[in-house]
C-alpha cells in the first residue's frame, strides 16, 4: 500500500470547524423538536409536507457559507464559485470526508447543508456529463436548493445487484426517448420539491441485433416528475420507517416521453456514468456512517456511566467495557480505511480506487451496524424506540449493506482485484 | 448432561399436526390480506381497532379444539377441561414446544390460538398463585379469550435488567393497596380488550425499617385498566413498528387504589412469582423464534433459487450456500437446546432449569436475528420493507435480546451456575 | 425435525459410568507422568516407541470389560461377543456417544479402550465389507489390540477435499493389484504395531475407456506395511506437534503388489465404502471434541477462580463470565446436535443422516476450537505451552476442520440438501 | 481524530525499498534451506546452536547499511551514527513501520537486520535510561550484534496481566542488589549469545513500610546470564514450537547478586521504564503481523488459483472469494490503524498514544490470526504442517494476544480512556 496523507487543506480544516460549530449550535438544539413535530405529523397530519424548520436552517447554512460543500474538486468548475462556499473551489474527497462524518451525526444536517444523497450524486453527474442546457435547467436549481432529485435504478422484479438484469427501457424514438418500467427504492421521491428523476434503462434492446456489450446498452435519462406516465405507486418502509419527508418510493413509468436531449452523455453511457458517480458517493455514505457510529458510541458511554444496575454503572458490568473498546477500535480503523479510499480517489479517480471504494462499502455499514447494535443493547428498551436516534441509525447502516451494491458484490470486486495480482 | 427425551405424547403429536394444518389452511392464506388491511388502517384509519378477521379465526380455532394449548401440565387443573382442548390435560413443555414453533411462523397465530404473551404468562400466574375470586374474575375471561391482559414491570427511569432498582410502589393502606409509578414496554395495552394489568411495585419501602431482603420487598397487584389514576401515556415503537393492535405502552399510575385482595400471593411475593412465571414463557418465546428462523431460511432458499444474477441463481453465488448451511446448523442446534430446557422444566420445574432457560434466552434470539439478517440480505431491498415478514421478524428477535432480561443478565446466570460447580 | 430420544439403554448407561470411573481412577492419574515421559523421550530417546504404560492400561481396560465399545450395533455380529464387552452386543450410536465424549477428555483413553481412530473406522469397514479371510487376518488382531492400522487416502498433490481428484492408482493385474502413489496425513503409521494400511486408489483409469462414473472408479485395498515398495517418507507435524507414537505420515507406494483378494468389496467400491465408514466415525470425532471442550471449560473455570489480578479472580474480570456462559451454551447445543446425528444414524443409517453428519462435522470442531481458544486466553502464557492440554486440544480441533472433509465441503452438503427441499 | 500523515521521509522510502530488495534477493531464497537445516538439527543435532547462515546474512545486511533500522529517532543520538545505517539519524515510527512490515514476512529477517525483539526494546531502554557505563558494557555489543539479550518479567506463579502481582524481588543490600524469583516466557534465552537479562522485580517489599504506590515499587536490573544463581530451568514450547535458536525459557534466580549500579534509572523506576519501552515495540510487533497476514493472504490466493477441486480453482468455490476480500479489508484497515498509532507516538510520545497503542495490540494479532487461519484452511492439511510458514505464523499471532499484555488488558485501557471523555 502506498503511503497516504490525510491532512486537510487549511481551508477544509476551517470549514470543518465551522460545520461542527453550526451543527452544535444550530442543528442539534433544534433536532429534538424536529423529531417530535415529525412524529406528531405522522399521527395527525401529513409527514410528507416538509416542516418549515429545514428551510430556516438551510437559509442560515447558506448565509454562513456552509453550502454545497460536497462539490467535487475536479468537476465543480465555475459552479463552486457561483453556488459553493465563500467563492472557493470544490473540496477534495479527503477534505470533505471529515465534514461528511460530522453531518452523519444528525438526521437533518445533510439536507440543511444541501449535501444530501441522492442530490449530491445527481449534481455530480450533471457537472461531469451534463450539457449546458441540462445544467441550466436542473443543476442550477439543485445547487440552489430549490428543487430536489431522485435516482431511479433499482427494480422490484430483478436482482438489482447485477444491474445488467435491469428490465426498464429507454428507447430512442426519433427525437424523443420513451421510458417504460418499474423502479423502487427511489430515494427522495416523497418530497414535494423532488422535481427531476435520473432514470436508468435499457436502450439497446436484447431483441434487436446488439452491437454493444452488456455494459454499454443502458442510458441515463432526465425525467421530470410531472411528465405524463410517471406515477409514484407507493412509498416503501425500511424496517417500519418511511424517512419522511424524503422517503423511498416505488415508481412506475408508462410510455413516458421526453426529448432525446434528456439522455445524459448519450445513449448507452449509463454504466460509465454510474461508475464515476458512485466513488465519491460511497465515501460520503461511509463517512456519514462513521459519524453515526461515533454518536452511538458516545450515547452508549454516557448511558453506561449514568445508569446503575447491581450496584455499578452499566459500563462496568460484564463485557461492556470490552465492547466499548472494540467499538472504538472498529470505528477508528474504519475511518482510516474510508480516508484511504478518499485519498486514492483524489490521487487517481475512480479507476484508481476500485478496490478501496468497495472495501469501505463493505466495512463501514457492517461496523456501524455492530456499534449501533451494541449501543441499543446498552440502552435496553429505550434503544429500540424512537426516543433515541439508535433505531434509525441501525436501519440506515443495515440498508447500506444492500443499497449502492450489496456487500457480496463489493466483496466480489475486492477479491477479483486481489486475485488479479497473481494471475 | 443427563440424557434427554424429546418425544411428544401421542396426543401432543396429534395436536401439533392439527395446528400445522390449521395454520396452513386457515391462518396463512388470510395473512397477506390481514397485513394489507392493517397497513391501510395505519394510513387512513385506526390500527388499534382489531380487525374482525382475528375474532373469526379465534372462533374457528376454538371449534377445532386448538385453544389454550399453552395450559401448563402442572397447573392447568380443572381449567384444562373447562377451557382447554378436547377436555384433556395441559401439555408438558416438551409437548407444547413444537406447537409454539409452528405459531412462530405467523404474526397472528399466537393470538388466534389464545396462546399470546403476555396473556399466557399472566394466566399461568393466576393458575398457580391466584385466589378463587381472582381466578373467577380474571382468569376465566382470559381463558375464554374475551379479555386480554398486560404485565407492567419495566420502568423508563431505571435499568430494568436489575429488577430491584424498580421505583414504582404498591403500598398497603388498610384494606387497599395504593399503586404509583411509571411503567413502559407494557405489551398489549393498546388493545381495547386489554382489561387487566399485572403490576409489580415496591411494597416494603426503603425508608421504612426493612425486614425483608431486596428480593422480598415487591408485590404483584391486579390493577383493572379502568381504575382511576391509570393512564396510557403513549404507545412505543420498536424500530419504527408499533405492533398494532396490541402494542407496547408507557403507562402512568397515580395514586391508583385497588383492594388489598388484588395482591397476588400476598405482599412481597413478586420476585417468587416472577421467577416461576418466566421459565415456560421463555421456552415459548424461544420456540417461536425457532419458527421465525425456519420461515426466514425457507424464504431465503426460495428467493435464492428463484432470482438470478450474473447468470446464476442467487443461492449459488459467493458464500450464500455456506450461509444457508450455517443457518440450518444454527437453527437445529438451537431448537435442540430449547427442547432441552423444556425437558428440564418438565423434569423438575424452574429451579431445575435455571441455567438451561437462561441459555436459550441468550441463544435463540441471537440465532434468529442472524438467520433473519441473512434472509434479508438475500432479498435485497425487499427484505427491508414490509413486503416480506423479515423486517418484523428481525425486530422481534432483536427485541427479545432485551425483553425478559437482556442477554448480559442471562449470561451472568449461566456463568454463575457454571463457576458454582468448582467453588 | 422429527422428535428425538437420546436416552441410553441401561447397559449403555452402566458402561458409561464404568468408563467414567476407569478414566478418573486409572487413566487420568497416570496421564501427567505419561506426558512427562513422552516429552523426555522426545528430547533424549525415541518417542515413536510406545511407552509401556499404554499396554498396562489396555490390559486393565480389557479386564474390566471396557474394550471395543465402539463396535457398531448393526455390524458387530459375533465379534461383539468374542472381542467386545461382557459378551453383549455392539452399542448404538446414541449409546456410544457419551462414552466417546468421556474419552475425548484424555489424550490416551481412546487408545487404551481400543477405540482409537482410524482403527475403529477400519475395523468397521472390515466388519461390514470384509471377507472371512480378511476378517481373520486383519480384523481379529485389530479387535485384539495386537496390531494397529492406517487409512491412506489424502494426497499431497491434489485438493483432497474433492476425492475424485485422487492420483494414486490400484490397478488390477491378473490376480494381483498394483498400487502406486503418494499419500499423506496417514494417521497412525508411526506406531510400530501399525501393520496394515487401507489404501484408496484409482482402478478404472481415465486413459482407459471408462464405463464407470467418477464415484465408481476407485478401490480400497488392504496393503500390509511390510510389502515391498511401501515407504514412510517422513512424519508430518500439526502445528509443531507429531502426536507420537501414532503420528501422521507421508507414505509412498511404488509398484506395490498384493493379491487381488486384498481389494475390499471389489474394484470400484471405494466411495461406497467410504460413505458408510464416515458417519459413525464423525460422530465419534465430534463427541470426543465435546469432551475436549468440556475439559477446556473446566480448566478455564478453575483457573478463573484461582488466579487473581487487579484484586479480583480472573473469572470476574471484563467479559470473562460472559465468555464462560457462551462456552457453556455452545458446548450444550453442539452436544445435542451430535446426539441428534447419532440418533438419525441409528434410525436409518448414513443415508438418513447425510445433513446431520455434515452439520456436526462443521459445528463441533469450530465450537471446540473457540472454547479452547478462550481457555488458552484465560491461562495466559501457560495455555500455549504443553503444561496444559489446551494447545494440543486446540490443534486437534483445528485439524478436524480439515480432516475427514473440510468445513466448506460439509457446508456444501448441508446446503444442497436444504435447497433440495424447494426444488 | 486529528488528521494524519503516513508519508515516509525520502530516506525512509529509500531504506524501505532497499530492505525489500534485500529480503527478496538474499533472505527469502535462503529461507527454505534454513528451515530444512533447522528441522534436521531438531531431529539429529542441537537446534539451539545457531546455523551459520544467520551470521553470514547479518554481515551482508550490515554491509548494505540495513542495520539497526529500528533505532528510535528521539533517542538514537550518537549511536545512530556509530551503529546505525549510513551515518543517518534514527527513523521515526512512521518511517520504520513499513520496514517492520517487510521483516514480518520472514522468520529470520528481524534477526538478520538486528531488529529483533526483545533486543530492540532492551536497546531502547538502555538508550533512554542507561548510564554511560551501562551503555558501553551492554548497549554497544547489542548494537554491534555480537551479543543478544532477554527481558525477564512474566512469572509462572501469578497473573502477569497485572504486573503489580509480580513476586520476584530485587532488594538493595548495600552496594549490591539481590535478585530472587522465577520468570518464564523469557524470549531469547536459548541463544548462546544471549548474555544479558533485563530483570524486573520488587524492591520496595510489602512487609516493609511502603512509601511508594504500587507502580513505584519495582526495579529493572541488568543481570548478566553468567552470574551465579541464574539458571535456565527449561525451554517452553508455544503450540509445540520452540522457536530455536532463540526460544522462550523458564529461568530461576536464586540469591543472584549484582552491583547496585546495574539498576536501570534507579530503584522503583521499572514501571516508568516499561511504559516507555512498550509503545514502539508494540508498533513493531503489529507491523510485523501485518507482514505475516500479507504473506498468508498471498499464499492463500496463489493456492486458491493453482489447486482445483470440483472442476474449479479453489478460489472460486463457496465463500472463498468473500473471505479473500474480508482478509484484504482487515489487513488494510489494521495497517492504517498501526500507522496511526505510530504517527501518534511520533507526534507526542507514549502518553500521547496510550489508547492507540492498546488498540493496535488488540486489533493486529486478532486480524493476523484470522487471516492465517483462513489461509491454513485453503491449504488443507499442508497448512497445518511445517511445509508452509502458516502454522508458525498462526502461533506467532496467537501468542501476541497474550504476550505484551493480553487483549483484555488492552481493551481495558481503551475503554478507560473512552469513558474518561464523558466523566
Amino acid at each position: 500500500m502506498p503511503y497516504v496523507d490525510f491532512s486537510p487543506s487549511p481551508r477544509a480544516a476551517d470549514l470543518t470547524a465551522r460545520v461542527k460549530d453550526f451543527i452544535e449550535t444550530e442543528i442539534s438544539p433544534a433536532e429534538e423538536d424536529y423529531h417530535r413535530d415529525l412524529a406528531e405529523a405522522r399521527r395527525t397530519g401529513d409527514p410528507w409536507q416538509p416542516l418549515p424548520l429545514i428551510e430556516e436552517l438551510k437559509t442560515k447554512a447558506r448565509e454562513r457559507g456552509l453550502w454545497n460543500l460536497f462539490l467535487p474538486h475536479e468537476h465543480a468548475g465555475e459552479y463552486a464559485a457561483r453556488f459553493g462556499t465563500d467563492g472557493g473551489e470544490g473540496l477534495t474527497n479527503v477534505d470533505y470526508a471529515p465534514i461528511a462524518e460530522l453531518t452523519g451525526r444528525s438526521a437533518i444536517a445533510p439536507l440543511v447543508l444541501n449535501c444530501n444523497a441522492p442530490d449530491t450524486g445527481n449534481m455530480e453527474v450533471l457537472l461531469r456529463y451534463g450539457t449546458d442546457a441540462q445544467k441550466q435547467e436542473w443543476l442550477e436549481p439543485l445547487l440552489d436548493g430549490t428543487i430536489r432529485s431522485a435516482f431511479t435504478m433499482t427494480e422490484p422484479g430483478v436482482a438489482s445487484s447485477d444491474a445488467t438484469t435491469m428490465e426498464a427501457t429507454a428507447v430512442v424514438d426519433g427525437d424523443e426517448v420513451v421510458v417504460n418500467g418499474r423502479k423502487w427504492w427511489s430515494t427522495g421521491v416523497g418530497h414535494p420539491d423532488c422535481k427531476i428523476y435520473v432514470f436508468m434503462g435499457l436502450t439497446d434492446l436484447p431483441e434487436n441485433q446488439q452491437s454493444a456489450d452488456r455494459h454499454h446498452r443502458h442510458s441515463m435519462v432526465l425525467v421530470p416528475r410531472d411528465t405524463p406516465g410517471v406515477k409514484i405507486e407507493r412509498m416503501l418502509d425500511t424496517m417500519g420507517m418511511y424517512d419522511e419527508p424524503l422517503g423511498h418510493g416505488e415508481v412506475s413509468f408508462t410510455d413516458v416521453r421526453v426529448p432525446a436531449s434528456n439522455i445524459i452523455s448519450g445513449p448507452g453511457e449509463a454504466f460509465a456514468i454510474a461508475q464515476g458517480r458512485l466513488g465519491p458517493g460511497r465515501v460520503h455514505h461511509c463517512m456519514r456512517l462513521i459519524g453515526v457510529a461515533e454518536l452511538a458510541l458516545e450515547l452508549a458511554c454516557r448511558r453506561g456511566l449514568e445508569r446503575t444496575a447491581f450496584g455499578k454503572p452499566l459500563a462496568n458490568l460484564g463485557g461492556n467495557r470490552e465492547r466499548i473498546a472494540e467499538a472504538r477500535i472498529a470505528i477508528d480503523q474504519t475511518r482510516l480505511l474510508v480516508l484511504n479510499a478518499a485519498w486514492k480517489l483524489d490521487q487517481g479517480g475512480p479507476l484508481n480506487a476500485l478496490s478501496e471504494v468497495s472495501q469501505i462499502k463493505v466495512a463501514a455499514p457492517a461496523m456501524a451496524q455492530q456499534v449501533v447494535d451494541f449501543a441499543i443493547q446498552l440502552h435496553g428498551g429505550a434503544g429500540l424506540a424512537s426516543d433515541f436516534p439508535l433505531a434509525a441509525a441501525w436501519t440506515a447502516a443495515r440498508s447500506l449493506r444492500i443499497a449502492d451494491g450489496p456487500d457480496e458484490v463489493h466483496r466480489g470486486v475486492v477479491a477479483r482485484l486481489e486475485l488479479g495480482k497473481y494471475k
